[in-house]
């Protein structure tokens, strides 16, 4: 019973379903049936044209997004528990050619305008200091938290006003439009939004991610640095059918539902003192002795400790509902 | 009736079964099942212990070999024609961080000692200029010749003479060894080569393609290269699954062989007089006019012109053996 | 009796006197009362608002003027034998983050329109391909010619029709203009080019190169990339001083005069059969025997050999008269 | 009366004639006779076999360091007010292209093992993180306090068991030794410092500093590094000079021990109550109103405000004696 990581999870049927179908002769690289659509798709979905590039991982989407939005000489806001500054092996430092991530403060791995300003704050403006271009921001959070339309708009001010690039690396992307009940219109663009690296990978699809760009404008050099870094896959049709597929009935945001439902019932469960952080989306952080967290593995629970005295649990779309229940009760019971 | 290119065609059966057999919970990005037996796998295959890392495209695994080998202030000698000189829109001084590529001569795409030779002599051993570091050649060529063993081992002496790194482009390995009739060993390690792209993408695979290290030790600033480059998959199960599935009963070798022999049938008809190159791998060169290239589409066969008075054939693993037999009755009608 | 390199030269009178002058407390970097006047003096001699920005090395304003001109993805197209292709290790690379230069043909290190279209010819507008962003000529060139203003005006046209930035590396600009006889706007952006390199320190300066931008727009990100370099020196007024120096009363001129006329009196003793290209500016190639070249240095001349059978002699603003005639002498009785 | 920064100080006496004695013809680049001298005068100085580059600029030196010891997809740990973090504009970043700075916590920015240590407990070692592969520190640091031999000492132990290598930032190591009263020798690579960037620019120099490897494995690479940043400069003759005459009598300490006695006198005046730190080189950071900095704004005092209710005076190697009096009798009347 495994709570590890939504990483760990299968593809989803349609998913599976789509890579079979597109299993024929078909043109190479983007030029492909289903590639062709990817615009339009995405476009509808947000009520505005956009351009959609599908890639192989997160940390492409997110590091072709900040290379388009922060030169090498300037620097990217994000929060100091970002995945981009710490679980990407530098990679925004390689896609930017060295930018710098300057780093902001925040509970629960979330900004406010008052973070970020003040981490502007420190910022000269003068030659001699790296100057900042790009704000970005992780929607969910990486520690499960969700920024609602309003939360996001009022950073999407800033960046304006600041003359930032605003950039979401929306790896649960699915899971907070779920949790905000609102149209992913609102979460981005309308917001100020100027790429969102929508994740479709721990949310029941198997290799592929979209990285969009709300102006088309911005799009442009992308794709040649979307080859120049390896990530044009020769039979790009598989990525861009897993991509339609979940598209279709919404199947990313029924997905997502269900991971947020699994996690929600785990919070109920934990309660309030138990939580470290609300549960916003499908990640839930719990406070446990190393005790505990050992009864916990003894009943066939995995996880990871995070950190002395905590532990993370993540659900995903596929998490089997008697594992749910059978965890939640192991946890009440501690 | 498309002879564009091996991208275009499907993944084979044994790669779809092994992705459907995937399909479950396991470790994500290479902590998986799969993924831990690629090492044992290719180093059973090479007879040698060897590191192999899977990756999504070939542009990768050739990138992340050529930073393994070069520094960024340095050279690396391939052919005017190579596929990292012209394919990959600066991917390899993507990688490298600025490396240059020197550029030698060589019919069909195929480097000579001398060849290579005249290359370096056009650089002086000075701080003001550029030195090599590393030697890219492409087997199969890119314009479908074959390095035999002693044609490989002839410029790896002269690698290891000039202290250059060794790298092979072997997108289409396969067809090369099941060409050259011998073993994967002589034509790569007991060659000299230090690093190996061995394609699986357009021989059969789906979105899998896998570097080579030949010595460990070269491989271990790769796997913070990878992740840095974005290509670190978080479901890579389904790479190693192609890949393992590709290996198994020498799939990977009956697919060249159908695709070469697909080509040979078509050289045969072509006959030596409207042959460009000998056809060696899966690739038929051809002189047309533009009258006889457009009788050809007109019939449904696909294709691209190559140059003026020149088309480019390209069979693959699943090339329609009655399409085959109507392209070449097409070509002796000519 | 020195014909290696004008930067075997000493620095001017002038140079020498400015930074004594200047040798007094002063704002760091380029807030000084001498690098303030640098704008205004260069925009007076280019009859247009410029940016000047000092430097040390030619390399170095070279490579900051591609930086801005094409991105890391893009292509400069320059000569073969142009100094950013063989005499600056890469720096090109280096600035650019990974741009390719391409290479066009031409007697002497010179480009037309036509080696530049052929140059462009090969490269195919797709993702797969670095697409052309720039173009770089070497004013006076490598080997001692000298674009008139037409000639750089018809490179002008074409860099615009195809949307390419425009560099002149004129490390010897001065040896151009004085050839040319025009004016330094007409040789530049009268005729197209977007950045200048214009050199100094070959020409009796010490330590100082000015690269100038005659759109102020393409010179913002460079004032960074100038500092990222570690090219904004913390005591710049001994920079700016040189340079003001040498602008006043027309030293550069003057001096560059007195080089081309040294290498005019060479030419002349040569004579057109010893000459393997007309001198233009300060460098004479001529064809040798090593019995000639063994001779000549026996009579205490020191040149470099320019592959077999040619020399290079190259004169600066100080070369001695005398030696000039003991040379030229010399070259008669061979 | 400025005691604004000791970039503002002029070229001490011998430096201008060494510049005045090196203008006459020489080879160009670093094969001058100048140049040739420097590993032999740093070897002799260090006791120990060393190799010594010329740069124009301590951003280079450091950087150029920094790419010595770290590769792209490493980090450094440095203190958070590092000169390299703050005031270089990201140029480690582009020299090692693209190293991440991990920064670490420490009065006076003053690093101590505990505090390092601090810092990579926070580094998984994983191939998702940036691993350290370099410590750098600054001697004395940006806020004039002086790392002693012991001190330096336990940090390299520290690099030393952790893999790192160690660079030493001494754009005012002058000051460092005349304080610690050491020989250069004990306060580098005795102490386990692999590279120092030794500063003779605010110390009295006009443009050349120098990047010391003690182990010259460790330059070879710089060589061409060095050339393809554009800071190989053509007539390095004239920086060459520069600092053999600053070695020349100990010049290089006369000037350090000028520049540290008029701030100590400084200090005394301020007293321990308005000292923000300890003075122990050349710049003295005092508490003072803004009242107070108008005051002695008006009495002909130049600085630089500090943050809020701080002030910083640096003083150099030609700070009037009378101008240091009368700002401590200045500061005494507050």
């Amino acid at each position: 019973m495994r709570f590890f990581s939504d990483n760990a999870a299968a593809a989803c049927p349609e998913v599976m379903a789509a890579i079979a179908e597109a299993n024929r002769l078909d043109t190479a690289y983007d030029g492909d049936s289903y590639s062709k659509r990817l615009n339009a798709a995405f476009s509808e979905l947000f009520g505005k044209e956009v351009e959609a590039l599908w890639v192989a991982t997160g940390t492409a989407a997110n590091s072709l997004a900040l290379a388009a939005l922060c030169p090498p000489h300037g620097s990217i806001v994000c929060h100091r528990d970002a995945h981009i500054q710490n679980d990407e092996c530098g990679a925004p430092e390689f896609y930017t050619h060295g930018a710098k991530l300057v780093l902001a403060e925040g509970e629960g791995a979330k900004l406010t305008p008052e973070a970020v300003e003040a981490a502007l704050a420190t910022i000269r403006n003068d030659v001699h200091q790296v100057q900042p271009h790009a704000l970005s921001l992780t929607n969910a959070t990486e520690y499960g938290l969700v920024y609602n339309p309003d939360e996001v708009a009022a950073l999407g001010r800033l960046a304006k006003e600041r003359g930032l690039g605003f950039h979401m690396d929306g790896a649960r992307f699915a899971n907070a439009v779920a949790r905000a009940g609102c149209s992913p219109t609102d979460l981005t663009w309308k917001a100020g939004v100027d790429a969102l690296s929508f994740g479709f990978v721990k949310n029941g699809g198997m290799s592929a991610e979209v990285l969009i760009f709300f102006d088309p404008e911005l799009a442009k050099a992308t794709y040649y640095r979307r080859k120049r870094a390896g990530h044009l896959l020769s039979k790009g049709r598989y990525l861009a059918a897993q991509i339609l597929a979940m598209l279709k009935d919404d199947v990313w945001l029924r997905n997502a539902r269900a991971a947020n439902d699994a996690a929600a019932r785990l919070a109920v469960a934990a309660g309030p003192e138990r939580l470290v952080l609300p549960v916003e989306a499908n990640e839930v952080f719990i406070k446990v002795t190393a005790d505990e967290a050992q009864r916990l593995r003894e009943q066939g629970f995995d996880f990871y400790d995070w950190g002395p005295g905590e532990a993370r649990l993540v659900t995903s779309w596929d998490t089997d509902a008697a594992h749910v229940e059978a965890l939640a009760a192991a946890i009440r019971t501690l």
